[in-house]
């Protein structure tokens, strides 16, 4: 299939003007000046009245938590998680987490992220949902051991076959990472396999550091050291780890994590939103060198997973502390996009020859980029997500025209299996 | 005119359900569990697959500075004022301010709102454009007179005649206000003569207070007080003033603002991209029964008018100081209506019998609000303005199926007007 995208306005970080954009296969073949390509391809698209932009990268989330969304909002951490959501997670099944992850896709879609990075259970289903969605993502077993020797060897089978699914799954969009859940709910030796087992096979270990305050001080209590410290110790850190929040981490911490390599997925509003009491240290983090991408985290928590809004509140927060140069737009779309592709090792992120063809295409005929000084201000700081009407995955149409292919009967089937989960009625 | 919204799902503060709504003229008439209302309207609405929420009130805006959506940001504050923003004011003429306006109201019908508290300059344009545009406006003129005699006694005529000129207008849905736009840009004698014509006139007082540290720093450094004592002690505060930001107010200066009945119209996406340092102390100024309404601030500072992310980003902002049941979604749809109707001194904010008809519909037909377990949440924390296609002000359509008339127009000339107005070539 090729696809040739004609005098689109191009939108990356410090880079924009209005260009052609020739794609083959999966493949971005061509970047020139509009009107240079002159091909014959089986799908042209009018870019007039559009920007493009790399389809986005959501670097943690947990998509089948769509499920969740609204149902409990606005109540203590622990409040919530124990009283409301880990019930409701013991009674999920593979089909419910299967059409949950359609939908998170389908949402994903239609709000130009075309990779997410995710840890859950029933991940076989996950799989098969990110295939039939026809998008990107590197998808995690969340490894859970609770520090008993039984339950590890368990974790570890469970790993090892969600591995070798993917591997015969034998679709290049779902790549299997390593998810050993955190340092509070996996035991040394877990945390250690993963890492030994992620290396061997050279995989991704995804992990949630340093979220909470409670997280570092009940690690310092244990370990005697902070969570990152004690990582370090074990030789867990390494560039294929994309560790998620790393909210409570100190400027040794951050000194520790820029030497490693470790790649940081912020969750600023999810953070905000559970109120884990203070921002992540961006600019300590970005001056060590550390990458920094950016994640919705899963939808019990946000509540929706556009990563456009979350572009925003990312530079909100930390412009807030006093000083409005930091994070600027153009950061903020790297955070959402090449800094994704480097985090979870894939050709991404980026409309340059050569990338995978992930390109999202917004519909800029709205008040919202009017004057339209800036593409790039108006895309992060102004527009919305509902105006991306076509997003190309893979060098594919996941949608054309504001159209993704079965999205009625997902919406009612999610529907349906949520409230018959929570045992209600539904309106 | 009559309309009918048949079966709709009622979000408001604390209350939600099925119901009919019945509107004659400009006022809601009854509201009914849905099926109950059996009349004939000139217009019947079938509000199946919507939720419908009062008109959103933008309680402190500057709707022309749409034009500078997008020329200046990421600077620090007082360069992107004097280096960006003024130059371009000061070239500002009427044709312009009225265009720009009418592209504000466009994209705020969009969003939702219904009503905006505006200050700004060539008032009588701004006022031309809100009845042109068929929503709600309180407007003032920017009172500055940089404490000099002379440039009191021009704005004060420039006030008076502002308000003779909207009395003269003839259109319920604009109402002059009293503008003294801060303590460091009016003399004492100024803010006086504010208080006292607004008192006498019966009209709101709209001023700029305590937005940065550099302005408490230099009232107590000029005054030996803080800019609310500052108010009290000339006695300027009283129920019929707004003041925009609060953000650096102590907690006697809250007590204060509760003992006098002062509303707040916070503005978070503004104070945090401006970088003001802290977040406004939302729960010590709530403790005191301060009224705590909601506003985007000018596109200048934002980049847009879009109250369903201030309503999701005010949560997310006071949430992360470490308590995630502070301002819950119910607490953040009333800051987004009756808060700001209750600022404004008008009839709006509440879908109920008697008050004047400013109502929002949006489309819930969206993995946005799937499951839909708690519409008031999905609507705060997950919806996209996006998905308002119809909204009723003063019991008219001012947008019907996502159609709002003479938008493309609109759009169009504002983008002409701005380039000129900046010097440079439009894309």
């Amino acid at each position: 299939m090729s696809i040739l995208i004609k005098g689109v306005l191009l939108c990356a970080p410090n880079k924009h003007g209005l260009v052609d954009i020739y794609i083959e296969d999966n493949t971005i073949v061509e970047v020139s000046s509009a009107g240079k390509i002159n091909v014959e391809a089986e799908h042209v698209v009018d870019g007039s009245n559009h920007i493009a932009f790399a389809g986005l990268i959501n670097a943690h989330t947990h998509a089948a938590m769509t499920l969740f969304r609204g149902y409990a909002d606005d109540l203590p951490l622990h409040e919530w998680l124990t009283n409301k959501i880990w019930p409701l997670e013991a009674r999920l099944d593979a089909e419910t987490v299967y059409w949950a992850t359609r939908l998170a896709c389908i949402e994903m879609i239609r709000t130009g992220t075309t990779t997410f990075n995710d840890m859950y259970f029933f991940m076989e289903d996950v799989a098969k949902a990110v295939r039939d969605s026809g998008i990107r993502a590197v998808l995690s077993y969340g490894f859970i051991d609770l520090f008993d020797e039984e339950k590890r060897e368990v974790e570890i089978k469970r790993t090892e076959n969600f591995v070798r699914f993917v591997e015969g799954l034998g679709c290049s969009r779902v790549k299997a990472a390593v998810g050993p859940h955190a340092i509070y709910t996996v035991s040394r030796d877990g945390l250690i396999w993963a890492k030994e087992y992620a290396d061997e096979k050279g995989l991704i270990l995804h992990i949630h550091l340093s979220e909470t305050k409670k997280e570092v001080e009940e690690c310092q209590k244990e370990y005697g050291e902070s969570p990152v410290k004690y990582l370090d110790s074990i030789g867990f850190l390494g560039k294929n780890v994309v560790a998620a929040h790393a909210v409570w981490v100190s400027d040794n911490d951050a000194q520790i994590l820029g030497r490693r390599g470790v790649s940081i997925a912020h969750c600023p509003v999810s953070n905000m939103k559970l109120g884990v009491g203070r921002a992540m240290p961006y600019q300590t983090l970005r001056n060590v060198g550390v990458n920094i991408a950016l994640g919705t985290d899963g939808c019990a928590s946000n509540n929706n997973l556009d990563m456009i809004e979350e572009m925003k509140v990312a530079a909100l927060l930390h412009k807030m502390s006093g000083d409005p140069t930091v994070l600027n737009a153009h950061e903020a779309l790297a955070m959402g996009s090449v800094n994704g592709a480097i985090a979870l090792g894939i050709n991404s992120g980026r409309i340059e020859e050569g990338a995978v063809a992930d390109i999202v295409l917004m519909d800029t005929r709205s008040s919202r980029h009017v004057p339209g000084y800036n593409a790039i201000s108006d895309l992060v700081y102004s527009s919305t997500a509902a105006q991306i009407d076509t997003v190309i995955c893979d060098g594919r149409f996941v949608m054309k025209n504001g159209v993704i292919e079965s999205e009625a009967e997902v919406l009612d089937k999610v529907k349906k299996l949520a409230f018959d989960l929570v045992g209600r009625e539904s309106n």
